[in-house]
């Protein structure tokens, strides 16, 4: 930091959780156990309200008699451009997915540049061609902006933030609350391409792997799994923190607990491999065009059918269930017949993946 | 830039008018010349829609049958805090006024922060508390947010983005194409002083000058002048670029000219005297806490009154008005009957002003 607070900023008492960390490391951005402390910590009770309180992916809010979603990311991956996707995708995908989880069709997004004064006006450049290509795509319409430029040296090329809004469909109520033991989870697809995509090509890490981000938009999926029926329980999308850290937020915000069937998460060969060389559990790198659904036991077989008929869920799987067994915790089951829970991560197994 | 992207980004052809910065520089960031060109030239043709196309402070847009004002804003101003304010106050304060510009009532915001490795926690829960505080003071709930870390030396302590949402009443249709000759132009009240005090505070420029920042949020100011009547035409707030660029966008979205009787525009004796010193002019600096109206001749004397008795419009007072010469131009009559042009600056005097 170059620069810190010149006037007085004493009197804050730091909360007992928090007093490992007085000052920011990369885990408070990672999503896991340290974002959530600075959430329920230091956000909350500064400005926390009844919105923030559900503390999902999205917020649901009523507006001038329209239900809507609202949610927002900011992007600040490394780098810019990746196998499959880049900064300007996933600022998009990213926001676009958020609502999805709250069942809401987006409309509508914000897009806020953060530029570092030095940085190719061609970078910015085709970062914003991505960015437009994947709106298109995902039938959404960027409709206001903002452009700040930082000194050399207080950036990194481009950040970018997106908010989003979109309208919740009547009767669509999707939270964690409504889970209940017996649900069926169910998985979209293959799981860790993404985080895998970033580390192959991150400096310092490359390693040659044939693996390409799965960013994409999922408002279609949604869209073909809500016309089953309305009566989906909660959806999430896996991104940091991975699968491991969306059950365990479920977990915690709905009272049950979950047992997986560890053999039937489908992990792509490429992705179980690189997650060997470099000591990590393919359950906690982050997704970028997936999501877990806790659907009620007597619609899952539809929505499954219904997920391989759409593109980006030929490979949807039921992983598991929700149990009234050990409530709040997240249980895999080995092949062998063993059981190993799987913890929230602290933060993120690598920074900026997103 | 620690880093450039990796695949392929040629291809893309520079824009005549971009060519004298392939480079971002830090005018782009300041509202100005630069910042429009950029909009025109690189996220226009990206990604611009019609609701962007409106280029004001905010977009207005039908969700659901609810007539919505939709707006963004990135803070990164230097210091965090200052006299008069903080980033925080800022967050919530730039993103609510671009909001009532479009005459809406601030109802949701998001807020994504991108934090600093190394910055401390405390300065944190200062920002959030000050975030929140003004929330509280503006009447909108925080709604949705998100936290990223970057690495010490790509960030600046704490960057803020805040997107908001809000609802247009019946009747309100503001924007700069309803300006006609004879509108009358009124300011709220004294400008320049949130620009004079973040530069007295500014590392390496610090000077003595009793200026607090005129940081405050609009939406009631604009309420008690819509009561007044529904018709007014334009409200713009002159934040980067001060009353200049605002009265030049105007102008040029309007196709009518504007006149400035330059004495008639309330500059404190502060500002003056730091402009003077600085050699700087204070229709150039920015506010953070004023807006500036167009208004139909029939109604100008009842809507000034009502300005007079809220508490953020004591000081308004009318600065000229429009008129069909000069279509697009700003002139100001100085107080000897002479005439100087009021062009659209190229950046910010001072970057990261908000």
């Amino acid at each position: 930091m170059s620069e810190t607070a010149p006037l007085d900023i004493t009197g804050w008492t730091c909360p007992a959780p928090l007093r490992d960390h007085p000052r920011v490391v990369m885990g408070h951005g990672g999503g896991g156990a340290l974002s959530a402390e600075l959430v329920r910590h230091v956000f909350a009770p500064a400005y926390g309200g009844p919105a923030l309180a559900d503390l999902g992916d999205s917020a649901r809010l009523t507006l001038g008699g329209a239900r809507l979603a609202f949610s927002t990311d900011s992007y600040v991956v490394r780098p810019l451009f990746f196998p499959g996707g880049s900064i300007g995708d996933l600022a998009v995908n990213g926001t676009v997915n958020d609502l999805a989880m709250s069942g809401a069709t987006a409309a509508y997004l914000s897009c806020g540049f953060i530029l570092e004064e030095g940085v190719e006006v061609a970078t910015v450049a085709r970062v914003a061609e991505a960015l437009g290509a994947a709106a298109r795509a995902a039938g959404v319409e960027v409709a206001t902006g903002d452009t700040k430029v930082v000194e050399a040296g207080h950036g990194d090329g481009v950040y970018v933030n997106t908010a989003g809004i979109g309208l919740i469909p009547a009767g669509v109520d999707l939270r964690p609350q409504r889970v209940v033991p017996g649900d069926v989870v169910i998985v979209s697809g293959e799981i860790g391409l993404h985080g895998v995509a970033i580390m192959s090509v991150r400096e310092g890490l490359e390693f040659g792997v044939d693996v390409a981000s799965d960013c994409a938009a999922l408002g279609g999926l949604v869209e073909a799994m809500l016309a089953v029926t309305p009566d989906l329980h909660v959806l999430r999308d896996p991104t940091r923190g991975g699968l491991a850290a969306s059950l365990n937020e479920i977990a915690a915000a709905s009272g049950t607990g979950v047992v997986l069937r560890e053999g039937a998460v489908p992990v792509p060969p490429a992705v179980a491999n690189a997650c060997a060389v470099l000591g990590l559990d393919p359950f906690y790198v982050a997704n970028e065009g997936k999501l877990v659904a806790f659907v009620p036991r007597e619609h899952a077989d539809a929505v499954l059918d219904a997920m391989h008929a759409h593109p980006l869920g030929r490979r949807a799987a039921v992983i598991g269930e929700a149990v009234a067994d050990h409530p709040g915790l997240v249980v895999a089951r080995t092949g062998l017949g063993g059981t190993r829970v799987i913890d929230l991560p602290l933060g993120e197994q690598l920074p900026r993946i997103c």
